[in-house]
Parts: C-alpha cells; sequence; structure tokens
C-alpha cells in the first residue's frame, strides 16, 4: 500500500478551473497579490509535509492513544515534534492576519492544508486544527488587548485554543449549561465548572492552551439567553507576556474512544479559573456562532478527508488484490487472477468514494469562496449574501459530507475483504476515525432541524432561493450540458417538497423532525449533483479547447455521469420518505417499543 | 443502561403465531414431541444463561482480548467457564442426532438459543458457533468410523470445531488453494499449508479442535476441481478415543482486528498433520456447502444479533437522556428537558432498528423452518423444494441482514451522540463486532452474484418463482391487508427487473456485476416487507380476536407500517440504479482513477 499522496491536480482543478478563484481573488484587495506561482509552491510544500511529517503519525497515534496521568497529557510518539515542524515552517500563521503576526494569505489556502493535514491524519491535525476557530472568535469579538494578550501567540501556534461548550448533562441543550462566572473586582472572572469532551484541552505539543469556555454568570437567567463567552488560558499571562503560573484549569481525564486516539479528548475541570470575557455580557452564544460555524466546516472538511483517504487506499488495494477473472474475459494472463478492480461492484465503491472526495472538494472550495468574502473582503453587501449563502450551506457540508464519508470509509473496508478488518492494513482505523464527524459539532439530525427548521422554513424558503438561483442559471447558461434538464427537474422538486414540509408543519411541528434528516441528504445530493455538473462542463470545455490531459477531464467527466447515474437516484426515496408524515414515527406508545 | 434483555414474546410471536412450527413439527416425526411448555422452558433457560452468564463477558472480551504466545491462544477472562457451563447444561448437544449423544430437538431451537448467546456475546459464542457446522458437515459426509470418532465429541462440546478455507492469497477464489494432502499408507492423509483468518482455530476453551480443511491431493488439478476435503484434529485421537499427542497443527499468530476481539481469528500452520478425508476425492468444496450454506445463515443471523443489541441500547439511552423540548411542546415538566424518544429523528433511528431486528428474526426463522424440513423431515419432495428455497433466500437473508446489522450499530452510536464515540458506553463496540459479517462466508458482492448469477439467472427466474407464488398467494388471500396491493406492485417490479438484467447480461456479462448488489438489496427490502405485512395481519387477527396484549399487537402493525412508508421505498433508488448498467462503471480507465 502507497501512503497518502495529496491530490494536488485535483485541487488545481477546483481552485483555478472551477471556481476561478484568480478573479475572486482580485476582487479582494488583501489577496490581489496571490500569484499562481506562490500558490502552487504553499500548496507543493503542504503536500510534502503532509505526506512526509503527519502521515507515517497516523498509526502511530492510532495504537498508542494519548496518555493521562496526574492531570497532564501525553500525545503519541512523534506528535509534539511534528507540531514543532509546522509552527517553524509558518503554517499554523500563514492565513491570519499580519497586524497579530500573521502573513495574510487567502483563507482558503489554509483550508486545503488543513484537507492534506487531515487527510495524512486527522488525530494529528485536531492540535493546531482548534486554535483556528480560537483566533477567529477572538478576531471577531476580542478586544484590542486580548488580541494582543492571546491572539499573536496563537497566530504564532507556540499556544493553542479549544472551544468548551459540552458538560455531562448537555451537549446539544447548551441552555442547560452550569459552569459558572464570578465577576472579580480586577474585571476579570472566576470561571468554575466542569467541560467534558473537549478536544486538545490538555496536551503537550504547545507552551499554553487559551480555552474559549460557555458560562454562567451569577445571576443570569437560565436558558441560553444567560451565557456568556469567556477566554480561560491554562497559564496565566505573565508579566512578559508568555505562559506565567497555573490558572485553575486541570484535564480530569480524557475519554478512551472508537477512534481518533491521537487527539486528547479531555474532562477539563475549571476551578476558580481566570477568565476574560470576550464580546457582550449574555452573548456569549452568539459570539459562538462564529467558533461554531467554523467548527462545522471544518469538520465537513473531515468527511472531505475521510472520502479521499478511503478512495486511495480502496483503489491501492484494488489495483493489487488479484481475485477470480472478469466476467468478460481474463484480463490478466500472467497472473493467477485479476485485480479486483476489474469487477464492477468493486468499481462501483471506488467510483462512490471519488465521487464524493472529489465532489465534497468542490462544495467545501465553493464555501471557502464565501468565508474570504466574508471575512477578507471589503464589500459590505457582497459579505451580507455570503453570510446567508453560507449559513444555508454550511449544516448541508457538514453533516450530508461527514455521512457521505462513514460511507466511504465502511466501502474502503469493503473493497479490503476480510482484510479489510485487520488492524494492520490500516483501512479500518477509518471507520473508526471518521464516525465522530457526524456527532460532533452538531448531530446529524442537529444540522438537519437547523437546515430545515432555522435556515429554511424560518426564511420561507428565502435562505435557500440564491443558491437555486445559482444552479438555475448555470442549467440556462449550459443548455447543452447533458446535466442541465435534470438538474432543473430537481430543483423544481426541491422547491415542491420545501413547499409541503412546510404547510405539514405548520399543521403539526413534529412533521418538521419527521423530514428533517431526509429532506438535509436530498439537499445534499443536489448540491453536489450541481457541482458535478459544472464540473463535467468545465472539463468538456477543456478538451474542446485542446487544453491537453485529456484522461483528467474525461476522468471528470465520467465521474459526472456515475454520480448522475448511481447516487443522484437516491433522491428518489428521500422524497417519498420526506413526506412519509410524523404519524408513523409519533403513534407508538413509548412503553410500547420493546416487550 | 440495562443489559441485553432476551426478546422472548417476539420469539414465541415468530415461533408460534407467525410461523405455525407448531403444525410444521407435527408434519416432523423426530420433531413431534416438541412441545410448547417445552420450547418455553427451553428458551427460558437459554434467556437466563444469555443475559446473565454471557453477556457480562462481552466488555470483558472487547477489553482484554484474545492472547497468543508461543502458539498457544488464552481466551479473555471467564470464557473458560461460561464454555464449560454451556457444555455442562446441555447446550451444545440439544439439537443434535441422539444416536452420537444428542438430545433431538428441532434445530430452530437451537438458533433461537444461538441468537441469544450471540446477542448477549457475539465473540464468545465463535467458540461454540463453528462447531455446528463441523457437525453437519460430517453428519452429511463423514463416514459412521468418523463419525464415532469425531462427531460424538463435537456433540458433547468437549471438543470444538473449525472451517478452514482462506489462505493469504485467496478468499473468495478458493481455486487459488495450495494446501497440499499427499495420501499415506494408513488411508489418511499428511496435510501441509498455512490458513488464514480460521475463526476458533485455536483457544483454550475445549479439549480437542477439529479443523475442517480444504485442501489439494497430490496431483489433483488446478482450480476447485482439484480441491478435498479432510479432518484435522489439533491432537490425534489416542486408543482410547480421547486427544493424544499434538498433530502438526500449529497457531503462527492471531489478527489483532477492528472488533470481535474476544473471538480468536488465527493462522494456522499444517505440517504433515495426519487428515481424514471427508466425503469424494474431488468433491471437497460440494461436501464444504454444507459447512458454507450454514456459516452464511449463521451470520445473517449476526445481522439480527447486531440489530436487536443495537436498538436494545439505543432505546434504553433514549429514554433515559433528557436533551431539548419536544417540537410539540414540553413532555416531561419535572426535568430540565425532555427525553430524546420524544423526538421524531429519534425515533426514525429506533424504529429502523426495531423494523430490522424483528423483521430479520421473521426472516430467519422461515429459514430455520426449511433447514428442519431439509435435514429433519422424511419427506423427499419437500426437502428437495425446502433445499431450493434456501438456496434462493440464503445470499439475501446473508448480505441484506448484515448489511442492515451495520446501519442498526451506526444509528445506535448516532441515537448516543457524541458519548456513543466513548468507549465505555458500550455502543460503538457494536459497529466494531459488526462490521466483519459483512466480509466472511463471502462479502456482500459475492452474495449478490451468488443471488443474481447462481441462483436467479442461471435458472431463468425459476429459483426465485416459488417464493413470489407464496407471496402472490397471502396477497390473494388477504386482498384487505393494507399492505397487499403494495406487495403486488413490488413483485411485479421484482420481475419486470429481473428479466431486464437478464437481457442486457446476456449481450454484457458485465451487466450481471453492475446490477448485483442493488438487486439484492431490492430483494432484500422486499422479502422483509412480506414478513412484516404478514406480521401485521396476524396481529390484525389476534385483535379482532380479542387475544389481549392490545400494545404488542398495534406495535406490530405500527412497526409494519413504518416498514412500508419509511424503509420500503429505498427500493425506488435501487430499481433505477440497478438499471444504470456497465458502461458507467467500466469506462474509466484503470489509470484514470486518480492523477
Amino acid at each position: 500500500m502507497d501512503g497518502y499522496k495529496a491530490p494536488l491536480r485535483d485541487m488545481e482543478f477546483v481552485i483555478y478551473e472551477l471556481l476561478d478563484f484568480e478573479s475572486h481573488w482580485q476582487s479582494i484587495p488583501a489577496y490581489q497579490e496571490t500569484s499562481r506561482d506562490l500558490v502552487q509552491a504553499i500548496l507543493g510544500e503542504a503536500a510534502k509535509f503532509s505526506e512526509n511529517v503527519i502521515a507515517p503519525l497516523d498509526p502511530v497515534g492510532d495504537r498508542e492513544g494519548c496518555h493521562w496521568q496526574d492531570g497532564v497529557v501525553t500525545t503519541p510518539t512523534g506528535y509534539k515534534e511534528a507540531y514543532q515542524q509546522y509552527i517553524d515552517a509558518g503554517w499554523s500563521s500563514m492565513t491570519h492576519d499580519p497586524e497579530y503576526g500573521g502573513q495574510g494569505l487567502p483563507i482558503a489556502i489554509g483550508e486545503y492544508l488543513r484537507e492534506m493535514t487531515g487527510c495524512a491524519s486527522w488525530s494529528w491535525s485536531s492540535y493546531p486544527g482548534l486554535s483556528d476557530g480560537a483566533m477567529s472568535t477572538l478576531a471577531a469579538h476580542g478586544t484590542e488587548e486580548q488580541k494582543q494578550m492571546f491572539l499573536t501567540k496563537l497566530v504564532s501556534g507556540r499556544w493553542t485554543g479549544t472551544m468548551c461548550l459540552t458538560e455531562p448533562h448537555c451537549g446539544t441543550d447548551l441552555g442547560l449549561i452550569r459552569t459558572k462566572a464570578e465577576p472579580q473586582v480586577d474585571g476579570t472572572y472566576a470561571i468554575s465548572g466542569t467541560k467534558i469532551f473537549i478536544t486538545s484541552g490538555d496536551h503537550d505539543v504547545s507552551e499554553n492552551i487559551v480555552h474559549v469556555v460557555l458560562a454562567r454568570m451569577a445571576g443570569a437567567p437560565s436558558g441560553t439567553k444567560g451565557l456568556s463567552l469567556f477566554l480561560v488560558p491554562k497559564y496565566k499571562v505573565a508579566e512578559d507576556g508568555e505562559a506565567g503560573e497555573s490558572n485553575g484549569v486541570g484535564c480530569g481525564s480524557i475519554e478512551h474512544k472508537m477512534g481518533l486516539n491521537g487527539s486528547a479528548t479531555c474532562v477539563m475541570n475549571f476551578e476558580e479559573a481566570t477568565g476574560y470575557l470576550i464580546g457582550e455580557a449574555g452573548r456569549g452564544l452568539n459570539c459562538m456562532f462564529t467558533f461554531m460555524n467554523m467548527a462545522r466546516i471544518g469538520t465537513a472538511l473531515q468527511g472531505v478527508a475521510t472520502a479521499e483517504q478511503s478512495f486511495q487506499k480502496a483503489l491501492s488495494y484494488a489495483r493489487e488484490r488479484l481475485q477470480m477473472r472478469s466476467l468478460t474475459g481474463v484480463k490478466n494472463p500472467d497472473g493467477p487472477a485479476d485485480p479486483i478492480i476489474v469487477h464492477p461492484d468493486v468499481r462501483r465503491m471506488l467510483l462512490t468514494q471519488k465521487a464524493f472526495a472529489e465532489g465534497g472538494r468542490m462544495l467545501m472550495g465553493y464555501c471557502y469562496k464565501l468565508v474570504e468574502v466574508i471575512e477578507a473582503g471589503n464589500d459590505q453587501d457582497a459579505a451580507k449574501r455570503a453570510d446567508q449563502a453560507l449559513a444555508f450551506l454550511t449544516p448541508i457540508a457538514k453533516a450530508f459530507l461527514t455521512e457521505a464519508g462513514c460511507e466511504c470509509a465502511n466501502l474502503a473496508v469493503q473493497c479490503y475483504g476480510g482484510h479489510g478488518f485487520v488492524k494492520e492494513n490500516g483501512v479500518e482505523q477509518l471507520v473508526r476515525d471518521s464516525k465522530i464527524a457526524t456527532l460532533y459539532e452538531g448531530t446529524t439530525g442537529v444540522q438537519a432541524l437547523d437546515l430545515l427548521g432555522r435556515k429554511v422554513l424560518m426564511s420561507q424558503g428565502e435562505a435557500m432561493k440564491p443558491f437555486v438561483s445559482e444552479i438555475q442559471a448555470f442549467c440556462s447558461e449550459h443548455r447543452d450540458s447533458p446535466f442541465a434538464a435534470k438538474l432543473l427537474e430537481m430543483i423544481q422538486q426541491w422547491g415542491d417538497l420545501t413547499m409541503k414540509i412546510g404547510v405539514a408543519a405548520m399543521e403539526n411541528p413534529d412533521e418538521l423532525g419527521a423530514a428533517s434528516v431526509d429532506y438535509l441528504m436530498f439537499s445534499g445530493y443536489i448540491t453536489l449533483a450541481y457541482f458535478w455538473a459544472q464540473a463535467a462542463q468545465t472539463s468538456q470545455q477543456a478538451l474542446d479547447n485542446g487544453a491537453g490531459e485529456t484522461e483528467f477531464y474525461t476522468a471528470k467527466i465520467q465521474t459526472a455521469r456515475f454520480y448522475f447515474s448511481r447516487l443522484l437516484p437516491r433522491t428518489n426515496t428521500l422524497a417519498e420518505t420526506m413526506l412519509a408524515g410524523a404519524e408513523d414515527l409519533m403513534s407508538m406508545d413509548e412503553e410500547a417499543f420493546a416487550f
């Protein structure tokens, strides 16, 4: 089995050919200097770093796991050293504000780096990964003093960040949060409480850890409105700005998990730890949304990374493993059997993985563009539109792509047959590592309620209109596309289904919950269909223009065809089941589920 | 979380109300004494044994795993003692021939025992589990002398059995087997070679292990026609019939696996080990089919066991976990939030698990009946018909129910949210333990080719006709069933699809492989629909007759409705994708999958 190989050609396709980041960057003053040569050089280096330094750590992390002893967490062999290489090379500061030590490169470039390190090892990547969300939260809501104190250190990578929401009795239901914040005379707060499932909550890779903590001020109302957001460092900031004395933040234990063993998932105890209020008191959840939306996009990327890794491993095995002969006659006459890639069903599994990996990469690229318009652009109207578009696409990307990632991981194991079940072949780890992506940062069910309830129905369908219009425009512009007619039919159906569910939900709110997951998955299949239609269109044009690379572009068109003939028809089922109604779900008496 | 609770009421429903085993047993002379009291007493004891003795071993087995040192395998703490209790209680001999020490009870009763011990711990159950296949093979193909030597010991449970097919370079492709058998002057054979993935290949729970080994006699042709079947004990049989000296059979190592850690998966080395030919030379694969068919049915049961375990764990958690309020208003005013079972999407996940667990149990019961007609009946024509029916249903049961099992395991984790990813909650183990079921004993892809190629198309559709006629007869008899019209429509569609694929496959054999898995899953959904329609019919009659247990029967009807409105529509997609053709799978150049 070959190791991870970064799909640079495909990234380039998405960045330059499909989404035309070149013009987009021209429209953002801060990004106008982003030349193609620079991007290729950076991505090339990121690929080498991910393939050579990070990828070899992934099985080590799985085997060794993290260790907790006397409140101290030790990461797997090599993690700390790789992290040092990472910050030495300047990867942590790449996309951040030059005012705080960053290099000011486009956010999307940072995301492609994240895809590569994440594909190489999602466990390792969780240490630098959480910092990005903390930095965005600080950048958006912190005071200048807070930025000088914390942001510069986070940008340098010498300190890392976390996000502390979940408590033992509440994950989704943040209104139940009990962690308390007592105002102190010096304007800081004493934070006390227990948080669980804190990714990178404690570890040995950085000098200090900055926790972004959701807590309730003394006397604040119950529910989510009483929540405020605080910055709580592991070590207090000393006079010289460096990590000083301990700050009442302790790691009580780490979880033993299904997968991502190299990533420390911590129980964090705060005992009158000094915290700094970020943003307004009582607006904690709103400030946290910056982090949560970043985290959701980041988790969507985990789905893509899983699909890519699964595809690469399965493909490599399918080319090597000799078993049975092709149904249409011997293909490998010199061997005792044919490589299993000759079998149609093995190809069905490989192409499913390929279509999700590359399709997901397109959707992510589209989201990155929106993030850049919001975060780095100087056109307020454009930023507002991008924000609405991203709000609509985030639950789709998060839930659909992570579900797809899990499917791909299972298909990779399936391609290996019984050998897939054996740890040393390294493919079952994908199943174990990927499942969390459909759970954390809001389960698939939570994303689905967000999409259908908060986004689509609450806006009376307005939230989906710009994206639908864009698809319609594509279809009008490319009437000769073999996929335009189907796409138009699908968006018509999408609208009809939305309307029907909306009407039913007005009568009975349970109709919303009864339809939501199927609705989200349906939306995901259409969304990816749009990107596959575009990919085919772009590739056909390249072929027509004699751009060379015939095999690459032909494979894109073939994968698009596969997507439309084999994956998009899943909407046939979803269209029916999402209208099946709440009655068949709700009528059973709670006591009658089992006897 | 409560522990495993055997679903005795549901088993009784399947045995007595749905499938009328009472009349069926009356038609088999050997089983005529099987009274309802006896069955209830046995199943009640099996339930207690599974719940109290076996279930507590399951997390232990997962945590400790098996250990291999210097060729010796040690099972997890408590496994050996529980096995001793198992044979002391006579469970191993229950369904076997009284002539060899068995109790002659109906095979189905043994299968319900297997479901219960398997649900409690599939890892532990793999030690007694493989013996059943070895016993059937011996009973069918062994000489009287071999039966006296081996079968009596296997029936007593003091010895256990295995099945040795796979080699490093061949799993599905058994024609490539290299293990050799050299004839000896005393009529035995010297067996040499390496087998991998041998479940229970070595362990410490029994006194001797009898391996059923597929090997090639010196000078035999290559391919499957050159294979013969041999019995190879770990210890030679001494003069007194007990385990004697070692026999050149060694365990080279055990696999470290994704799951089923308590089950020893062994590399077995045979070095001129003494083996006994079973059945005719060169007919090894045919004799092995007895074992393989048993193993496939046994693996189908693993799917049902996974669905049942998943359902029980998820249901228990969904009743306890308080999170968010119902969309239709507060349901648990005394608590800080409502139990998550109030949310429609959680119910969708629970009912999916329930429908697969109970639906699978019905299909398995139907298969057991066929097995009994074949193995224990005295009507040759009936046995032949049952054999054909079972041959048709086996790949469906094996692949469809194990895929459903994996889906249920993942849904159980999903119901737990992030807590599902944590090992101590015991639900992620289901995902890790269940995946192998879609791989071993022939992957889902292999089952699908068996169903569509060898069974359906090779018989020009004859193989499916008796089952289809039975469904038609049910629909004619119960025209008032709310499901009859849909069932009739579906079997019409099933026939049409079969015809279309058959025609396409005559032109291009790859069309077979391109359609096979979707065809199998489609067949599975119809098959379960038939059983759910029957369950609803039987339950409605019970309600109409005032049988009491209103909640139980109502829940059956509600689950049937759920199955038809939420799961059966998956055929909408499969009907389209199975006709999508081979072109979109086969056109991509092998080198163009990745760049």
